[in-house]
Formats: C-alpha cells, structure tokens, sequence
C-alpha cells in the first residue's frame, strides 16, 4: 500500500463489500463497475474549470483487502488498509461497497486528523445502534464513527434523508449529538446552493469528509442501489452540493451503495464515476481555469 | 371476504387483473410485485409524522376472486367482492391491475358511500366512451362511474393529463361534467401544495375517493407502466398531492397500473409501495407525532 | 425516393448508422425501435392543440441506403439519399441512428436552402476536430457543417452543454464562429419558455434545423443513448425548447442518439416518438385548434 | 382481405392476443417482436436446400382485427378475418398472440378443408374443459376444436407434454378422442426423425395443421413465454418435427405464445422468426435444391 | 416453531442468506422469488403419476430467522431453527440463500438422524477449508460436515463437478472421505438413469439428505447463480437425479443458490420451484398412480 | 508492444471494434466484460489436468490501438498491432471484437508462421465476398485471408455452420478451396470427439490457429452475440473441439463476436473466458497432471 501511494495526492480506492447490506445486495460489484463505466470521464471541468488531472497526483491503487466472509473483520481490515494509504499523506477517495465501510474509514481518517466535519448525503441518517441485533452494518456507520469520537459532531451536516422509518425519534440521536438535518422535503423545488453557503460557514477550516451513499439521490437517477427511496435529491442538487465543498478542507471522501445487478442500464455507475470526478475537483491543490 | 375484514379499519387488496389493457399489458402482476417491494416500508412516515400501524387496523387481505378471461364479468366479480369487504365497515385500498377495475370499485363504493368526490391522478381522463368498440377497458372507467351516479361531478379533479390525444375534444367531456382538469404541463415546475389547498375546499366535507393511475407520474420515475406518457408529475408533487389530502373524508382508493414486466429494476414497485402507504396515512384516524 | 416524397410536406426517414459512435453502440436499431414505441402516439396534440394530420401530408419514407462498413462512404450515401428525398420539396424529419448523420443531412439542406440557422440540444458541442485521428464521426458534425458553410453560425444556439471536457477549450471553438452555447447549468431549476423567446428572436424569418441529440435529455428520462451525462435537461424543458420554435421557419429536423440495447423499458424510444410528433408539430403549415 | 390475399400461396399474419394468458401476459406483442428479428432471416435453408421464396409467392398481410376486450368476440373476430384470407385459396401462417387463437382459426381451416390433422408441439396438452370457469382461453383451444369436428382426431399428435398438472388425468381426455401423446420425457436424449417417419404415416395424405406452441420448447431456448415448463424439447428436436413434415398436405399452421416483456434478448422472437421459416418450408409447392 | 410444523410431514422454509457467497451475491431473495413463481406449479406429477398434496401433509412455514451481518452467529440461527423444526417429526425441504446454509442444517439432520448418505448436485464440491482465511461460507459446507460427523461419508455421492479448480488437488480431500464424485464431463450426452440405479444401491436403507445447488445445471437453463460454471448437466438430467432418489430414506433436502438479481426472467426460480415439487415427491410416503 | 511482451509465451489482448457487424452490434464492449467476468477462472483444469500458469508465461497486455470509424484502417492498426507481438515470439490469444478481426491477425499470423491450418468454429462460413457493397465486414475475413495466401486451405474446418442463407451456393466457395464444412446439423445429438480425431489427422504438425467465434455456439448458451442461429453447438462440444486440439501445434487463436449489450446475465462473456482459458491450456507447452 505504501509503495502504491508514494507521491500521490488523492487516490481512489475500491471496498467491495456488501456483507452489511439490509435489503438488495450487490455493492460488491460497486468498484468494478463504477471503474468500467468511469471510461468516458474525460480531463477537466467544463463547468466550473476544474482541472484535477493537470493539478495534483491521483490514481486508482485498486481494491483493500479484506475477508468478505466476517463483517466485524472485514472492517478492521478497512480500517487497516486505510490507516496505510494515508500514512504516506495520500487522501483517500473510497468507492463503495455499502455504507458500513465508511465506519472503519473514518477510524483511519481520525488517527490521521481528528475528529472531522462530515458532509453526509444520503437518504437515510444510518445513526442506527444497529440491526436484528447486530451493531455493525450499513444502518449504523455514523453512529459509531460518532460515539468513538470521530467527527466532530457540531460539524456534521446530513442532506437528504426521507422515507418510512423504524420509529418517530429515527432522527433525534444525531440531533442531539448536534448534528444538522436537512430531509428531502426541504429541498423540494430549489437550489441547494444557498444550504452550501451555510454548510460552508459551519464547516470552516477544520478538516471535512464527504459521505456520499448514492440513494441520497432519486431511485429515477440512481436505481442501482439497495434501499432506494422516492422523491430524492436530483443529481443536478448532487453537483450543488459537491461543488460547494470547493474552498474546504478536505481529508477524504467516499461514494457508496451501488449495486450493480439492479443498475441495469450502467447509469448509477456513471453517476457515481461523474460524482466521484466532481468530488476529487473539490480536494484542495486543484486549479480552476476561467470559465 | 367478510370473515377476512372482521375489526379491519383499512384493507390493502390486490386486483390482479390485465385484460383492460390497450398497450403493454403486465399488470396482473402488479399486486404480487407492490407486495415484494413493500418489504422496505416501515412503521412510520418520518417527514409528516404519521403513525398509522399505531392509530388504526390495517390488514392485506389477499387478492378478489375474479374471471380473468372475461372483463365484463371481471368486473362484476370485482365489485361483488368489494361490495362485501366493505360490508364489515371497512374501508379498501385496492392494489391493480389496470383502471379498469376503478369503474366497479366505485360501484361498491356508491352502495356503501353514494356519489363520492375525486381526486383522481393520471396521464389520461380515462373518459373514453370506448376503445375498439368495446365499451369496457382502462381508457373508460370515469366515463361509466360518471354516467351512473358513482361521482360527485363537482368534487372531481383530475391530475396530471396529457400526451397526444386521439381528438382535440378529449377533456370535454370531463368538463361537461364539471371536472376540474389539471393538465401536466400546469404542474411543472412547482409545488402542487397551492392546488392541494383548493383542492380540499373543492371536497370538503363529503366522501372522497383517491385513484392513483401510476403513469400520472413521469416514466422515468415509473417506467413499469403500460402507457407511458412523457412531461409527467413527480414523485414529490405525487407527495404533495397525498399528503395534501389529509384532513380529508376518504373512503376508499386505489393505485394501478403498475406492470412489473416493464419495471425492469423493481423500483416503480417500490414507489407504488410507497404512495400506497402514503395514501394509508391520509385516511381518517390516523394519528400524527409533532415533527 | 421521389416516388415516395410525392406530395408530401413531411417525411419521416431512418438512418440507422451507429459507426460513428465513440463509447455505448447500438443506435442502428434507433429506427426501429421507434417505430416501434411510436404505436401509441395519437393524431392531436392536447396540450398545445396542434393537428398535424389534419393540416399537413406526412408520411414515414422507410430508412435511407448506406453501406454502413465505410463510415465516410455512408455519409455520402446519407447526403445523396436526402437529396433526393428533398427534390420534391418534401421536408425532412431524420430518425437516428448516430449524430454523425446530420452533417451529411446538413450538406443536402445547405443544398436545398442555404446556410440554416440551428437549434441543437445536446449534451455535447459536437464540434471536435475529429476522434482517434478520424475527421468523421458523432463528436464532429457541426464542425464540418459550420465549416462547408451549411450554418448561419449567427443563428445557432446549442443548449444542454455539459460533462467532462477534453480540454477547457471545448466550447471555444463554436463560441468564436458565432455560435450560442447555452451550458445545462444554466438551465437548472428553471423553464426555458424565457430563452426560446430569445431564441425566435435570434432565428428570424431564416430556415432552422433542429437537431436533437436523445442525449441532451438526463439519462434518468433517457437512459437508452451511448454517451449519457448527468444533470441534463427534462423532457419538460425539451419540450419548452420544441414548443418554443412555433412560428420559425423549420426546414427539416433530425432526433439522433436513442440506442436501443440501452434502452431497457422502451422508454427512451417512447420519449424519441414523442419529440418527434412534437417537432412536427411545429412545421410550418400545421394548424393548432384553440386550446 | 381478400385485396391482400390475392395471388398468395401462403401469408403471414399476426395475431395479437393475449386475453387468454393463465400466467404471464404480453403475447400481444409477440407479432411485433418476431417480425423484428426476422430481418436476419435470409433467402435460403442450407440445410435442406428449400427455397421457399423462389418457389412460391408469399407476403406478410398484417394482423387480424379484433376487439381485445372481450375475448369471445375477439374468437369471431379471429375466425372470420381466417375465413377471408382463407378465401381466395392463400393458406396462413399464423403469428400468435397466445394459444386461444388456434381454436377460432381451426373453425376457419375446417369450414375450407374439412376435419384436419394435426402436428401440435407443446408442453401442455390445452385440452381443458376452461379455467377459472371460463371456457375460452389459452389452455382449451384442442377441446373446442375437437369437440366441433375440426379435427381428425386419429391424426391428432400432441408432442413435447408435461409438467405438473391439475389432475393425474389431464391427458385422458385427448387420449379418448384418439390422440397420440408424446410427452416430452419420450423425446429426452434423441432425434424425432424416427418419431416423425410413425407421424407422416399417421398423417397420410389428408390435410394437416401444425400448431406450435414455443413452450413446447425447453426455456433455455425460449424464455419469453408466459407459462414455462423445464425440461423440454430442444430447438434441434423442433427443426427435426419441422422438417419431418415436408411431404404432407399442410394447410395451415401457426406459432404462437412468444411474449416479449420475458424474452430479455430478443432471442425467443429470433427462435420464433426461424421456426416459422421452417414451417413455410414444408408447404406444398416449395422446391429443394440438392445439398 | 414447533406450533408451524404440528401435523406436517414435509415443510418449506427460506433461508434467505448470501453473506457466504464468493462471487455474485443476491441469493437472499432465493426464497421470495421462488416462492412468487410458485405459482404454477400444479397437484400432480404427469410425468411420474405422484400425487404428494393427496398422501402427505405440507407447508410452508415461512423464513427461518437469523443474523444475516454475522455468518458464524447466522449459522447457529440456523441449526437451532432447524431442530426446533425437526423436533415435531416434521422433515425440512429448505429453500436457499447460499449453500453455506447446508452445513447448520446438517448439524440438525445429524442430532435427528445420524450421519446421513449425501445426494448432492453441484458445479463445485464444496469441501474447501475456507476462502480468504474465513473457514465459514458456501465452499466449505461439506468439509465442515464431514469433519463434524454429519455425513455417512461412505454413502456421499457429489454429481457435476466441474469448472476450474484452485489446486490440482480440489476434489482429492472428498475422495479420501469415502465420497464418490461424478464430474459434470462423466455426464455429458447420456441419461442418469443408469447412476442412480448404483446410487440406490449406495444410499441402501439409510437416511439420505438431497442438496442441489442449482448450479450443478448448466447456466443456460439456471442463469441466475452467483458462481456459474459452463457445460453443466441439464434439467433432464436433474429430473433424473431427483426421480432416481424414490424409493430412498430422504429426511431432508435443500434447493440453494438461486440469485434473483441474476435471474433476469425469473426462469431459474421456476426451474428451482419445479426442482423442490420434484424432490417433494419422492419423500417416503408419496403416493403414485399408474402412468 | 514488443516491452509488453517480452518474455511472454501467450498473450490474450484486447480487439474492441464493432463497425464490421451485420445485425446487433456492441462487441466493441466484448473484451471488457469478458475481463470481468474472467474473476472467476482459477488456476487449473480439474477435468483435463492442464495446469497453463505453472507452465507458461501468460499476461493480458490490455488492447490494440485502432481507429474505430474506418473500419479498413483499422484491419491496417491490427495487422501492425499483431505483428509487433508476434514479433518476440509471443502468441496472441484475441479478445474480439466482431469477426472482421480475424483476417488482419491471419495477416500478422502468415507473416511470422506462413499459411496455417484453420479450426474455425461458428454458425456462419464468414468466405461472402462482401455485403452492402463492402469487401471488409465480419462476413468475409476468411475468403480475405484464404484469397491472401494466410490459410493453409487443405488444413481448415469450419465446424458449426448452419441458418438460413443468401443462396444455396453459400458454402461452395470454401469447398472449393479445399475447406472442411461440418455443418450444425452433422453434430446433433453426439460427442464430437471422434470429429476432433480426425481434424488432428487434418492437421497434422503444421502451425493451427484457431478462430472461435461465439455464435457457433446455441444462443441458449451464448444469448449474447449479434447475429445469433438457433439449433448450435453446445457448450459441451465447444471443450470437445478446443481439448481436441491438445497436442496441435498451435500458434495463435480468436475468440469473438460478444456481444455485451445483448448478454444480460454476463454468461455469455463468462462462457467467453471459460472458451479463451481452454484454449489456453492447449498451447504447446502446457503441462497435464494425471486426472
């Protein structure tokens, strides 16, 4: 890992890991597919003149090692594989897998820089103890990360969360952590650009990591997923939201939850590869050209 | 059917019928896959506070007993059956199968309610007189409920129309009757909550009966659907358009034509499953958390 | 071909050529496909009250001879094969096939009626120097057309632009040969009723092309197309665009791009069977009833 | 009709039925489908040197009309659109659509050529007094027939049967009548030539119909019908059927129950497209070059 | 449990598990969609005269529950759901989730009835020690069973091995256990018939246990599978297999692997539904008519 | 190209060109996904012994550089791409791609090897002079190459030819040349290894290339090709004729025609990898452990 990482910048990382999934699986095929249908992501911006590629290090250093087979393993072996990645100053772009990967990132993240400010997309808040009584899974990353200190809880934003719910007070442990929740239904109709200025003010300079699970996004735009919900964020509020990162401190990021056996035309691949583009055009050292 | 209803408030039923279908056909299967996907619905609706497994008795009572091979008598078959699960008092939420089957619902639902308003979701007024002759199918039930006092004409509004008409009269006879037409491109790029708000003054206090033909919807939301119309409503104004039913007498509804051939990923399912549950939170007597 | 044209005002022509694609083929089957889907496109049009059955003679000609093996062969016999179709004084509406075909088409309109002012909605310019050394393909047709001076390129707007680029230059060149680049960002969140009034404006009393690649339209309401970017247009905003060009004097239109091994509902193909009618629709000599 | 017919030997003609379904429905667009991937069907069979284009004159003469919505009248409809056809001496080969058809065009066959012999490949036998206490539809097309003197019901062979059924008679009836069953597990592990040689006795010189059902073949090779039984005939064993007909004096045939929603590559409709090119093979008058 | 299987001979039960899977995961939905294509499935056996609905007592008693984020605790759910099961007398047919499940079921079938004789279909032989250093998953089931007792190992016989191997060695460590392994390649072009006659023999008086992984079938016939495997056997020859075990001490069985995502027809689920009817029939007590 | 493949015996290499296909294309996308789907082919051959990666240097060494939109350019990019890896001694193992591929890698083959042997498996003789008008598509590379002096034409067999044709004379032409045909038919119901007996003898010690295009194969098994013919070769034969070839003096092989678009399960590429590892494993040089 560290001979991979040596004198990158940013490198994207696959965790093809669907041992957590609640409802349809597949996420393991997440990497492999988000990699074959990113072939016709090209080298800049032509929207906000980004050029990534001529700016700063990146490359793909393929997949983390893990046993598939034990889920609370498993993450150790994230949390292992991450920790050396970024030993040698690398930032990691993780590309999922399900949600409970991002749980064991954000171990290696906060050994790195601390506890971090999140950016979380998602259309559930996956602050859940857990399920059929098992604490880890891809409803309770956010929890954890929380509880052993890793964000940095007055930080946190979650955007787009919505659907049916386990209980009325679903929403309420992260809101008493400090977390701020914007559901879906607030961002019926508009602009999430105004939402950023604030997202972005909150966030400062401290180091921020983006969570982006894909069924934050409407299941018309991402239907390769496994939990979908209706009347989600759009990806045009999607590029809202990545695009208003620019200017923070990012330390990682991740795209999660596409599942290739029900993404049958290849487009939630090619939304998480664009999505992916739009995420590394934000990490700091990447130069604008005017546009 | 009586035994089945007995302490019910609200049954789900499916109507497992194709043969009203003037294109792709596919629909009797929409019971069975709204079903499979209703699998991810849980107990509460997180955005509008609605509880509606703690408020009332809600039961799937299984699909009407009906002559697939012959619509007309299909459609008295249908109404019998419905005629008795009302009987206990109960109320229905039939799951289609084409929008043939709304004509004999709103038979029962005369017998048991009388003349019931209409807010009433879809691509097209379904007002034909008949198609190939036949005087029976999807394009016709309004038509037959209208014309044999199942309606209050005053009290129906229709949501969502458009695409290519077979004559230029096609809304008029609606109108004629004092429907209230909402064309699609009327709804684009707005919220329907203003509509929503005449649209409860229109009803007020009489019985209202909710159809939802899936295709009201754009088909890149719900493609599994057998006349598929472009320019189309969202799953958000769908929202708006149930949620702003609340409050409301309803006695009975329906969402159809869903065909799961066509629903290649499973997900206009799932939205089916979902506005259903919506729709359930809307009935009298279910109660709302403070959200 | 001039047998078939006699007496006509419109015809719809296939061209079911997919060598000049660079990324998902399969657009030869485009034809076909919508052909196929366009079985339940009706005579009127409800929305805006066109009738173009009832005021003009259309007909749909078949597919265009080409020797699909030797692209630049292929865009002789396209050019040739409009040619003659147009001799008549008979318009043409192209079926595509991919969007290398509307240089040739431009050639025989440039021909039949000078230099023609352009509506192209995309979500690419198009007018690449050429691909992998080859002059001749689907991301270069305006820039051959602009230069054989087939374009007014005063009157040309593009909109939808968007995507990666391969270089930050893309839009440059149309922008220096006169041309209106209207990027999909600034079309987000809002109806583009506002810019076709500009867009009228622009044109004048000139003959316009509309060319419509599929692709402009967001790949969740257009899945069925080989190069799909995310956050594109709505077929609502496509068909503010189409509705938009009433009055102009349109002299022939092409909808290129639907590939129908991606299209997995039909829908796209349904979509392309839509604009289509639109697009005649909006030929002069058609007649609108008073809606 | 007749127009249409005239100077025919043997037409194609669609039949777009599929009100008499039992499980999956969707054989409405089996005509549609076939004749799209029958455009790889070339001039001549290699295999048996037949050259049935250069022999007799043969046409596509379109579908059948007929009011879908009410499938005993669509039955009338069926058998007097045969009748016509039939008028003129041109012989039909039918494009199903499901198995319903098969009764109403055998009321045709038999009012021009009397009681016929029959060639019947299916994996059910459709000899059922009616379903769900309707008499017409797709599993009891060879009672009627049988029943109303359109068969010669000693030349009656029905091969490929089984599956579970409703009742360990299922069989019995046909067998009175004097029908030969071949169930399929007879047919497993060889070539029907031998079977064929016992069948062109049986036939002898008499008219003689042949009736395939594409689920009499295995669904590996035919997946896009509505009723699937595993364990089935091969293609191989289909074309050795086929081809064991030429010889007799075939008056008729048809293929039916291709439905396109399950037939996910288009392969069943190519598998239909051949068959239906072997069938016309061995009608009367075709010529075989030596191979 | 024991309240389900009061008075039943024979239950159903899913077991909805894919966390042991290697490849393509989704077998978790195994049970739902075989269960929905169920539904053709009829009484009796034509083929063989069985008619178990008429001798037996059978149910479907539903999901057995487990952990489905901690494969070892998911196995220990398992094994006690199973022997709660079993405690009534009631025997077990279940319906999988991947083959992982096999080897806590066993551990039950053991506690009840002693090392069992081991039908067992399959592409693979499934007596790794383990994958990625986990010894629990669904290559392993049959090594830990060996190990533990479960199997009778003189009387195991593995049918329809093939693929590519890991080691030379792959089938080696079965065979010194006293298997008998019959690769797929000893199959090829011939009946089964004449195996089983010498499988009886083996299997003798004993209780025998029946798992077929549904990719012991070729992956044309069984596409949808997570670890396919070409030039497997055929579903006549799993018809032969299954028919071949009457007459034998069968105390239980499982039908596992099905992958619905995979399963674009929903025609390997059928082909599995028929597969466990066919096992059903030849459980000790079955009656048969003549045929 | 030639640092790519020093010290390599065999190199697989990519050919992704689909503008030669006559129906369906999207081979272009054929090496990708068999890529994919390779992920589960391990190290040995259980049923041969044949052990490849323990004998021989073997590397994928990624595509050949081609200019896709002029399809005679680029058989010159293929013929220089194959030849620089042939040019140290290394043996290439194509990926297609559609057929058209084959004649300018004979080119490269004849010009290190001289006219070499054919086994060509396919559905289709490929010896058209041309169609449409063109001399190069994937119906004609083997009258190319034979006319070219690349074929050693005493030493070539096509085995699997079959389907409807352009005349009766379809197959004289390679006859002519001394070609071996071995139509479908011919292959019905047996093992073809007494066939491959005989080709060995054919073969003798000369240099054999082997051309496998995957539509030789039934579309049962490989749904997932252009221009499929129903009644092929299994998957069964298919390692009949490759482990046939054990022993021949191979110098190179094809395997083409995936169509992935068209391959909605992936089995058809899985097959694919499944055909290029057999082939593989008979590549001088390979060592066999006792099985």
């Amino acid at each position: 890992y560290v001979v991979l990482c040596a004198g990158l910048d940013v490198c994207f990382v696959g965790v093809p890991l669907d041992a957590g999934t609640s409802n349809r699986s597949g996420t393991r095929f997440g990497p492999r597919q988000i990699r074959s249908e990113s072939c016709i992501i090209r080298h800049v911006n032509n929207a906000t003149g980004a050029q990534p590629f001529d700016s700063i290090q990146v490359a793909d250093v393929g997949d983390v090692w893990m046993n598939i087979y034990n889920l609370p393993e498993a993450c150790k072996n994230i949390k292992d594989g991450f920790t050396k990645l970024m030993s040698t100053g690398c930032k990691t772009l993780a590309v999922g897998g399900d949600h409970t990967i991002t749980w064991p990132i954000l171990q290696a993240v906060k050994e790195k820089y601390g506890p971090v400010g999140l950016v979380h997309i998602d259309a559930h808040a996956d602050t859940n103890e857990g399920l059929l009584g098992a604490p880890v899974n891809h409803g309770a990353p956010f929890r954890h990360a929380a509880v052993e200190g890793c964000l940095d809880c007055k930080r946190v934003v979650q955007i787009g969360l919505r659907g049916t719910g386990y209980a009325i007070e679903d929403y309420e442990w992260g809101k008493k952590q400090g977390f701020r929740i914007v559901q879906a239904h607030e961002c019926w109709h508009k602009s999430l650009a105004p939402l950023m200025e604030e997202v972005r003010e909150m966030m400062g300079d401290g180091p921020v990591y983006i969570s982006f699970d894909i069924d934050g996004i409407d299941p018309a735009f991402a239907p390769g997923t496994g939990t979908p919900e209706i009347a989600g964020l759009t990806p045009i509020q999607a590029l809202e939201i990545i695009r208003g990162c620019r200017g923070l401190n990012i330390v990682g990021g991740d795209l999660v939850e596409v599942s290739p056996p029900y993404d049958t035309t290849g487009n939630t691949a090619l939304l998480a590869a664009n999505l992916l583009f739009e995420m590394l055009c934000v990490f700091p050292g990447v130069k604008y050209a005017d546009v």
